[in-house]
């Protein structure tokens, strides 16, 4: 071992592991405003709309049937089917349903989907335990607190260097929600926060394969293990986070620890959560969307010869996949994106299924969409010129896409998304009371019923 | 997202996880010579021993009991108890136990203790396919390769920066050897290896506590279970390893392809494997030895007026804990250690219990050491001198401690540290069949046969 010790940045962090434990293990049930209580009422039907919908995808079935290689006992449910699983196999596999169809929350400020690990695992052990949607939507509004304050923590660094946030913060997230539903005391939430922390899952080079929504999945599964073995006494180093050899110092290069702590339970992150309303990569929501009111001007594909956007740098850089081969490509090319807003008007998990991909007049219609890098744009806005066949040249710009922060989905927006999710799986009449469920969430006795909604 | 995309390091890196998947989906069986086969027993023997005797360690009771609160199937075993539990609950308690005496297996080159994440996973997965001692061999000595390689890939700068490197390469190793074992192709090998590649395991901020052990377990469950969705058609980046945005490169700012393939198939990694004839951490062996043999010279704790000791630079940065106040400290400090190998002449786990560490006679001959850093000493190196009471002075030399590369551990104290570590769990008859069963075990016909011995 020839080798000298690592420089450490920062000797003298603050102690955030223990006052984020604190906070989780201390505030009170519902200690938030209505619009924080709504956010998070709004956070879970859409988790449950996406985890739904995605239910019988096939990443969703090979790795169920891993899992079963297991031969788990049927503690909880999977959303969507008949199959029941252990509590650790139903947070992994409910956690990559949420998210196969990249259509689930975004908290914009770090580009995490937190409920995906979050969520995954409360449904799971909430259902086991038989817990309250009170119980529920509180560790969920702390759980969520916690990954998304340690993501503003070391965004936007730790994201550059490769890792998928949504993963790498998301098992601590979900300790910390599964620690409040087991009612730990702070120094057993700070110890699952500890065995959470040495297991950061994500790099972002798997953008594009099933080990994506993988993600969010292994991280709500290790978050619930974190909070059982705390539960039965395992220990940790309590500074397991901000130690020069913990969480945030070998994961980033930037730590900012006022981020974890200032404010704590009077500011709730997910209050600044928010939703896709098309089902693809959030920085081309901007570009469909211009597509879609061009569309609703009576311009169709036949009218144009050609569209050129101008477009946020990310857009090219995280979806700029010209001629995508499958649905999983598409999601990653404007040009299909803009392809499915021209000619259907809407963008949601149909429009970008394998087959519509691969259709002739779709594959020549992404072929007339031009995109350009425009420094400057803001990334939730877009520019886009359409030059018509008559030789009329029309212009849309879209300055706040639907779903941003400052265009956030109305309720009314959100509910058809979930319809549209869930219907084609159990139903319509079962697809209404799932959403009166999650909607009146907090006042419903028992996860049970949720669970016996979305898989009977 | 207002940020520049991340510099890449190497975009141009060689294709690591294919060439590493290539190895280990389609090397011949038993390919290597006796010397290497020889090691890839002795490394089994050695992880066996190490896991049966801290079977009843409250680390493992209560990892066992987490996994027990999702009421597992009995599919595999717990070496050293009755209990059995799934396959991947198997590769997750036996990995933590066989480290949690910190007297497992060394790859010296790397500080990475190979044989947790790797045979856990493949004792568990093995046993329930009913594999034959060959499979596993064979299993063993290429998910130890791939480890070890991607462990001199990326050291030390890796380590460097905070991560327990056998976690965090763990993983890998356990998923090609699992890949190995489930009989994968090159391809599927391939998808286990980046399903794996996603999850890196382990800080050492954790050193010291239940979560360091917790790192070689989790890390042969993922594997275990990267293996098994590879199994089921799960996809993941075939350059999972080497992208820019891939393992490599988030986890390391030094990464040297050219470790992970030179030799690959000739030079075997595990055949550079080394074994702790003391319980505790390594860079104290030389110390401990010294103090040993110093006794053997008849010094007794009652002629010793103060004990000088010269060391490498680690020796205090890593196991400088002056008054440890209990066992899993005094792994910890040099002192104590010192301690043991002059007043028991020995350092097992029975000399690091904590009511050893407490007895005053300890206490009071702890404070008799003294530790100098000596820059130029080596790693496995001391230089000791005693001030006897009466005067005199005498000096120890440790050029190579034993255990170290250059003067390994021989057979014989191998077997007697295993039966050490096993007859008080399992009682000498049993103890002298499992040793007999991993010496022999390229020709034993199932696993089963170990796990009988092991739990009954």
């Amino acid at each position: 071992m020839p080798h000298p010790a690592a420089p450490a940045a920062d000797l003298d962090a603050p102690a955030v592991t223990q006052a984020l434990a604190r906070f989780v293990a201390t505030h009170p049930s519902g200690g938030w405003d209505a619009a924080v209580e709504a956010e998070a009422h709004r956070t879970l039907l859409n988790w449950v709309g996406c985890a739904i919908g995605a239910a019988q995808h096939e990443a969703v079935s090979m790795a169920l049937a891993a899992c079963q290689v297991l031969q788990p006992a049927p503690q909880a449910a999977v959303l969507g089917r008949r199959e029941r699983v252990d509590m650790g196999s139903a947070a992994l596999v409910n956690g990559i349903a949420s998210h196969t169809f990249d259509f689930d929350d975004t908290h914009l400020k770090t580009i995490i989907h937190p409920a995906g690990p979050v969520a995954s695992a409360l449904l799971a052990l909430g259902e086991h335990l038989g817990s309250s949607g009170r119980e529920l939507i509180d560790a969920l509004v702390l759980g969520v607190d916690v990954s998304c304050r340690l993501g503003n923590m070391v965004y936007p660094d730790h994201y550059d260097r490769g890792w998928h946030i949504t993963g790498s913060t998301g098992g601590l997230g979900a300790a910390a929600g599964c620690a409040r539903l087991l009612g730990l005391d702070e120094w057993h939430t700070q110890m699952a926060l500890g065995i959470a922390a040495s297991q950061p899952v994500g790099l972002r080079e798997q953008f594009g394969s099933m080990t994506k929504p993988l993600h969010p999945g292994a991280a709500a599964r290790s978050g619930l293990m974190a909070a059982l073995l705390a539960q039965q006494g395992f220990t940790a180093s309590p500074r397991a986070i901000e130690a020069p050899r913990g969480w945030a110092q070998v994961v980033s290069t930037k730590f900012d620890w006022s981020e974890a702590t200032h404010d704590l339970g009077q500011r709730f992150e997910i209050s600044m959560n928010s939703y896709k309303p098309f089902a693809c990569g959030i920085v081309i929501h901007p570009s469909i969307e211009a597509c879609v009111r061009l569309r609703e001007q009576g311009i169709t594909p036949d009218l144009i010869e050609r569209i050129e956007l101008r477009v946020h740098p990310l857009v090219l850089e995280l979806t700029g996949k010209r001629e995508p081969v499958d649905g999983l490509q598409a999601k990653f090319s404007v040009f299909h994106g803009c392809a499915a807003g021209l000619m259907f008007g809407r963008a949601g998990e149909a429009e970008f299924a394998d087959d519509v991909v691969l259709r002739a007049d779709v594959i020549e219609l992404r072929r007339r969409v031009n995109v350009h890098v425009w420094p400057g744009i803001a990334e939730d806005a877009v520019d886009l010129t359409a030059w018509l066949m008559d030789g009329r040249e029309v212009k849309v710009t879209v300055l706040h896409a639907a779903g941003s922060s400052s265009n956030p989905m109305s309720d009314a927006a959100l509910d058809a998304k979930f319809y549209q999710l869930v219907e084609p799986m159990v139903g319509a009449n079962r697809a209404w009371s799932l959403a009166a469920w999650c909607r009146g969430a907090a006042q419903q006795a028992n996860l049970r019923q949720l669970t016996a909604l979305a898989t009977d």
